[in-house]
């Protein structure tokens, strides 16, 4: 099994509360309220340690409403290198009515200072070592910019890390210079950070092509239920995962890019990682929440699942 | 300076959202969101430290998201006896709009366990000794009968504990049948918990008698900004605050009854308690939030409270 390091930069505490019906304006009476220490990196860990490899989680943390982080942490044997800002790590709150209607209110993150930003890579230097890849996912806090993330994704490289880099925007567009091992972005995603449409398979084929120029050598594309292109110098292949009843597509791109990092980390045919980790991210979106719970359900959805060549004709 | 025990037994994590526009069933963006801990007890506890005395605090705390309570408990310096209890201190989330709107959306608290109700009875059992005065002040949480806290209330008087009670609906109702040293209800809670109309202050001065009897000896009746009547065994008197601009009522009550209890165990005498109590719950009516800040904010408040004597007819 692999040593895997997640690095979330603006990870989220998510607090989902129901009530019958939002009154506004007035007091209202939820049912219940959860919360659970989010944010895409943290989300990516859970599902790697579900697959058996050992997983350190590293990246931004406000000091004052850790304790879903810590206990998270404990629980699920995670080594703990996420470095403490002053704040409160932001608050993603969720209110979910009876009906189905769902109202998100993000909150903004901590201000992450210099001196934090100096810290977190003190510390990946520290532990980069004995680590086999560093997967670098999410958004960024205020005081991040782009071009940080890219000098961030050069310097683990620069430690022999393999890169995997899942954010979006201008993170992605600076990101992609420094040429990550892997990303997962979905069609819209990738077209914004290269400027131009890749919705047809021509221009994802061209895309990749330049994408490997720049030194990314796995190019993985989600369309959600209308499947998964991945490009890779020696191969293009394309999956299809099978019809699910939908409960949450919370996390299953996370689950999707766990399931290929899985795959190539040990070492599995290409066929057989692009199936499973499809599966992984089918079963996310089977669930409240994501995880690899049942190994019978994962090898049903496998089995489900057609992968098959892409060819640029 | 007093030694003062407050037990919160229903705390909450009060959080603010701040947001230009609250658009459901859509993804919102918050400008701000401050978290903090709350509770009739805890913030008793804030103005008496303010005020100079020593405070224990105790109650019950969900484990699950104690970090705010910890951080506040510590800056405080409040000696801390709260009971952990599996889960979440239920979460208060206010929605305040650009225009003024506010939204509550108030949760459950956790299921408080028979053994975590004897293991906070056991914890009080050893502190009482030492404190002069306890306050028990809030809501039950689930699993919490009224006639546990009447319980509560018999235990910790005959520990030589000066019981002040801060509760309302049958809570009060059954509470005052133990015979608290002190009350501060408002005129609805009054009336609530004894069964009849207490809005004229003959009926108030009968009910005073009536809960004299019991073993009551200060019934503090507040109506806000019609100010507060206080009935003892050998006098009667009314408080008028000066008229203030109102920013928040959050916390007045509880710091109307801090001034009470400030008062009362420095010995001061009845005229001076009331006007410094009913001042120092004007001042939180001032500010968001509450707490004594500003002492020549405080004495100038005082010197517009008018107090005199209640007479019956």
């Amino acid at each position: 099994m692999a040593r895997i390091l997640t690095v979330t930069l603006n990870p989220a505490l998510d607090l989902t509360v129901r009530l019958a019906h939002l009154h506004p304006g007035e007091v209202n009476r939820s049912q219940a309220l959860l919360t659970h220490a989010a944010g895409k990196g943290v989300n990516v860990a859970q599902v790697l340690a579900d697959l058996g490899h050992t997983v350190t989680v590293s990246g931004f943390l406000g000091e004052d409403n850790q304790s879903a982080f810590n206990a998270l942490f404990v629980s699920r044997g995670f080594a703990d290198a996420f470095i403490r800002v002053p704040g409160e790590t932001r608050n993603n709150i969720k209110l979910a009515e009876d009906d189905g209607r769902v109202t998100d209110l993000n909150g903004p993150g901590p201000l992450v200072s210099e001196l934090a930003q100096q810290a977190l890579l003190d510390k990946l230097d520290q532990i980069a070592v004995g680590h086999d890849a560093v997967v670098v996912a999410g958004s960024l806090p205020r005081g991040i910019s782009a071009q940080w993330l890219c000098e961030l994704v050069r310097r683990l490289k620069s430690r022999g890390l393999k890169v995997v880099l899942d954010t979006s925007g201008e993170a992605l567009k600076q990101g992609l210079s420094a040429g990550p091992w892997l990303i997962k972005p979905n069609t819209e995603e990738l077209s914004a950070a290269l400027g131009h449409d890749i919705a047809s398979l021509e221009a994802q084929v061209a895309a990749a092509e330049q994408l490997q120029a720049q030194g990314v050598e796995h190019v993985v594309i989600s369309h959600g239920a209308e499947g998964v292109n991945w490009f890779n110098p020696a191969f293009a292949l394309k999956a299809l995962p099978p019809k699910v009843r939908v409960a949450s597509t919370v996390g299953a791109g996370d689950s999707l890019l766990a399931g290929m990092l899985h795959g190539l980390l040990s070492g599995h045919p290409p066929e057989q990682t692009l199936r499973t980790a499809t599966a992984i991210g089918a079963m996310a979106v089977t669930q409240i929440g994501f995880g690899i719970s049942d190994a019978v359900h994962l090898a049903t959805l496998e089995s489900g699942v057609s992968v098959c060549p892409l060819t640029k004709e």
